[in-house]
């Protein structure tokens, strides 16, 4: 029921990814059953394809995480963490709103053996490919020991969902050099520093996130969370301008210009991820755009399955249970 | 001696305001003198169109800056600070070392009655008009006090500097809603709601930076330190990746898109405003961009000059002198 394109997109890319997935693949279905019902008919799926859970209440986009998870139980997205938590479903995904579906995954789902606080994963496309980023905003009272482990479990994800092998990581900071920062990062980057098996190359400036220099970068949840929308935001006004330009200028050339950006768009696609990963709970939780479509909807659930088939969890606990890295309350 | 274009453009800026300014203006290098000499000669200026303060030694770009000042007493940016608190200049600007300039600038030239910490402020072009951003890496150890003050700072310099009337202010946050965000920005909030003089709109995310929403832009200084550099480093990429697209296609059409996206960069240019300027200093510092051009020293002295003729430090006093608000340490 999420998103910006509920249910129609999201039924679509369920219908389109069923020939990606296997025999003893299942898609469970959670929301109002007649409206999912009347969807799948719509789009000419049988009304059997799919198990439905009914969730007759909706969380809509700009209610408050917290009050609406305890005021909605019957929400698509309560039943969905509850399912998880149950272990009725192997991987969740949603399209809803983020705050509630964080809030609701974290609470049911519970953490990963040796994880203190769960973070979100985004993947941003670059020109020097992709770049995890993480966290966007789970985490808003990061200690050290937490950007810790997002720099272990972020480092897993690109190398196992990415491909990237022995990934760089980079803390997010105001300058490269060592003395740099505030207290947080600077407790941050000894920890980083300690354990061998990161691939820690420094800090990062603002700046070096689109340059190639890294592959995962670390920082904490409000500041992840406000590097995620300005980059959305500056990315739209820029070819907003760029189109109005291009108009004034010449109105087939912005036909041509259209193709172009377009083009670009495909590129640095970030729909081709699926979604950001929550990562540290005891399961699979993948958190779509609002604006997702069926092609998002589709490798988001791919990107469960791949998730899940690569055991990303369990590499997870094992090398957070082979740290030497204390926290100390830290 | 600062910058990546120094002293070259530096001069050139300096011999173009020239016709700009009153007779009763004066401008003061300060550097290398014999250096500074055949630059303007080079120029086609006579050697004695300026009074020089002789600074023999340089910090560069990449030193650390609270060594770099500790240990070149005879650089032109620890000179230059000296100049400003022994109030042998009304206003300083250097395009050197940024870190360097701050920690000098802030440790000789004192606070502004009742401010408790400077801020940096730049002015962010947009599709709706100039955004003021305060603080942008003076301060990464903000308390809620620091945030308030930087509001009515900000507010004075966006009135009196940009001509824009009453303005907007809105305190970046991970969500819109009065209990998003963590403990500095609901305190901030509080103390900005407080205050009646203030035109406070309310919590902002990242993308609302870009869409009108409003004029200043209130944040810690770590957070504004990578969201400045994130935001130059994305308009980059995405020009480099347009470009390259463009190219790709058709390489007359690369020559036509160059001259769309000069266009673009007029239009969207901070160099318009000069510089950054550190708020709450007992006198007026403008740091420059490293990248500056002649144009953007010229539009840095009309900056410096147009503070002082406004007497923004004096209102500034009188509006935190005016507050109710009251920190309690906070």
């Amino acid at each position: 029921m999420g998103g910006d394109n509920a249910p129609g997109e999201i039924i679509a890319g369920v219908l389109e990814v069923k020939e990606a997935l296997d025999d003893d693949d299942e898609v469970v279905l959670i929301g109002d059953e007649p409206i999912i019902q009347s969807q799948l008919q719509k789009q000419g799926a049988s009304a059997d394809t799919f198990r439905i859970f009914h969730a007759p209440e909706i969380i809509s986009m700009d209610e408050s995480p917290v009050e609406a998870i305890r005021h909605k139980p019957k929400s698509s997205i309560a039943i969905m963490a509850r399912a998880a938590s149950h272990r009725q479903v192997d991987a969740v995904l949603s399209a809803g709103n983020t705050g509630a579906c964080v809030a609701a995954c974290q609470l049911r789902m519970r953490n990963l053996e040796g994880v203190l606080r769960p973070g979100i994963a985004v993947v941003f496309p670059t020109y020097y490919g992709p770049v995890t980023i993480c966290d966007v905003g789970a985490n808003i009272a990061c200690k050290p020991i937490n950007l810790y482990q997002y720099a272990v479990m972020s480092s897993i994800y690109a190398e196992e969902m990415l491909g990237v092998p022995n990934p760089r990581i980079g803390l997010m900071n105001i300058g490269e050099e060592d003395a740099k920062g505030n207290e947080l990062v600077k407790k941050t980057r000894q920890f980083l520093k300690s354990d061998p098996k990161l691939n820690f190359v420094g800090n990062l400036e603002g700046r070096d996130i689109f340059e190639g220099k890294c592959d995962v970068v670390i920082c904490e949840g409000f500041l992840g969370n406000v590097v995620l929308k300005l980059t959305e935001g500056l990315v739209d006004m820029i070819f907003a301008a760029l189109a109005q330009e291009v108009k004034n200028r010449n109105k087939l050339m912005a036909l041509w210009f259209k193709s172009v950006a377009k083009e670009i768009f495909k590129k640095y696609d970030y729909h081709e991820y699926g979604g950001a990963l929550l990562l540290g709970v005891n399961g699979v939780s993948v958190i779509c755009h609002g604006s997702s479509k069926a092609r998002t909807i589709k490798n988001a659930i791919l990107a469960c399955k791949k998730f899940a088939t690569k055991r990303i969890n369990e590499k997870i606990v094992e090398r957070l249970n082979q740290s030497t890295v204390e926290s100390n309350g830290q």
